[in-house]
């Protein structure tokens, strides 16, 4: 099978099964055209997953996809950006049919989920590696950055926390139970928060969206917006999978492990009091921003255990 | 060194030293942000280089950036489209510092001189993996598209093809002479067309860049359109180093082999006429358009004889 008869049987369906109406031109020629209304800025992000690094060996070519496309679909919600189209660029060892049959129905799926066609992409042969950017739009000057953090700010995050990074213990289990299935689920398919970041325009100071651990994230927060902020930890929100599969790990997985993509977003007290109660709902406050450097912790207990998230280069220098 | 010491380190001085007013938004947030200016569409792509595929082992960093940049800015000239900007996802077995300082020179230097501003970006590790994004601007609806090709057109090209091809043999040799020389420079720095590719709206009826060799890619032109074409392969355009260095297989590398990154487009003889002499000056007429299907040779030596473009699926299957 050529180049070309692997994007037409397992690319262009996806294509053809979720368009938008800004992508004017896709697959087939030597660019996309996207239109950006005129009152709208294009926003984009790329990730890359690694096999080996970003998921195991051998794992599930459906998952594979969804988690690509949800990761990089989760920077577009942390910017409360719309979902518009992505491209893919795949590198792959070789032309396998039923890993490709799967990663093309996991991308169909996600694409579907989030709103996001497919644009373009190149396919290349070597060891497995994806690298998908997303491409979104918000109105002008609306985009939310992590860089408008102010000292007394509500520090929130939405959902729960720790679940995916629980579940990389129970990947190789053959008959999980409901919690290990439950938190197994947050790792195969994640959720990025899309309308809640739109949700959020207007009303957060910055956000940013939970992929290397609540800790390092916030750290970014605070050091481009130039705050410090501390935690209760206490007030973490931890799922009932989660504690009873983790005990007393449970609020250092929250703290430090990746791949959950919820967002975390600091709110003044102000806009925190007009925000909808159906978005509250979907927040939990766990600290507040102040002048200091870097995050304190009300305890300390968990401030100096454990890893400080995730660093693709932190390890061997 | 941690993966955000790295990129500011090697990247941020590449993002400092070419901006682009039409980028709001670039590094350090979850994405990056791009004004697209209300009469112009966005036009994009991705083009990934692996290393051992698109690059030998151990290759120079400085040429491996700049070889990244220009095929995926290549495809930019193939549309019309003006640069603007582009993102890295940059995946590498470890950070190497003495690699990554070569490669950040290499794409700062190519960055300058195709007007691309780095907008963003994802560092991961693994095998040697380079995906680059290009955003550029058309006038809206003025893109330069694969699929306009008509019956008559005449088929240019633009400088000279094989060079690139030629070059493979003499990567390892110590002391090349200067011929050879001229040979490994079209490798090592192609030059991207971008500035015919602006002068060439509005004239050319379709257009594609030269990356898998002519006859692959003019086949992608005559697929999209519907048509066919006969070439006159002795008006192939050869350089002096091609013919002296490979003699009777130049018109073949010319024909087949890639990496030159040149223009083919295909322009009605009325267009052609109104051309100013200084495009004109950068074009060759090597055929025309006819309404069969796939490419015909005048002569017919060439026609069934070598590969027939580069495909990274098409050998094991």
């Amino acid at each position: 099978m050529g180049e070309f008869d692997l994007i037409r049987r397992y690319f262009l369906p996806v294509a053809e099964q979720q368009g938008h109406p800004d992508l004017l031109l896709a697959l087939g020629d030597d660019c996309a055209i996207q239109r950006v209304p005129a009152d709208q800025d294009l926003v984009f992000s790329v990730d890359t997953q690694v096999e080996g690094v970003h998921f195991p060996r051998d794992y599930q070519p459906e998952y594979t996809a969804w988690r690509a496309l949800a990761a990089a679909a989760s920077d577009l919600a942390a910017m409360g950006a719309t979902p518009v189209c992505f491209t893919l660029a795949l590198t792959l060892p070789e032309a396998n049919e039923s890993w490709l049959e799967g990663f093309g129905r996991g991308l169909a799926q996600a694409a579907s989920r989030f709103g996001l066609a497919l644009a373009g992409g190149d396919t290349t042969r070597g060891p497995l590696t994806i690298s998908i950017q997303v491409h979104g739009t918000v109105p002008k000057g609306q985009g939310l950055m992590r860089s408008g953090a102010k000292v007394n700010d509500l520090v929130a995050v939405s959902g729960t926390l720790g679940d995916a990074g629980a579940a990389l213990d129970y990947l190789d289990v053959p008959e999980p139970d409901d919690d290990e299935r439950a938190l197994l689920e947050r790792y195969h398919h994640p959720l990025p928060r899309l309308e809640l970041g739109l949700a959020l325009r207007g009303f957060a100071s910055a956000c940013i969206d939970i992929s290397d651990g609540l800790r390092a994230d916030l750290g970014h927060i605070l050091e481009r917006s130039g705050v410090g902020a501390t935690l209760n930890t206490s007030l973490l929100p931890l799922s009932g999978p989660l504690t009873r599969c983790t005990g007393e790990r449970a609020p250092r997985l929250a703290l430090s492990s990746g791949d959950d993509y919820e967002l975390c977003v600091t709110v003044s007290e102000e806009r925190w009091a007009s925000l909808p109660e159906g978005i509250k709902n979907q927040l939990t406050v766990i600290g507040r921003i102040d002048g200091g450097e870097g995050i304190r912790f009300d305890g300390g207990a968990v401030a100096n255990s454990g890893p400080q998230g995730f660093d693709h280069f932190g390890s061997n220098s």
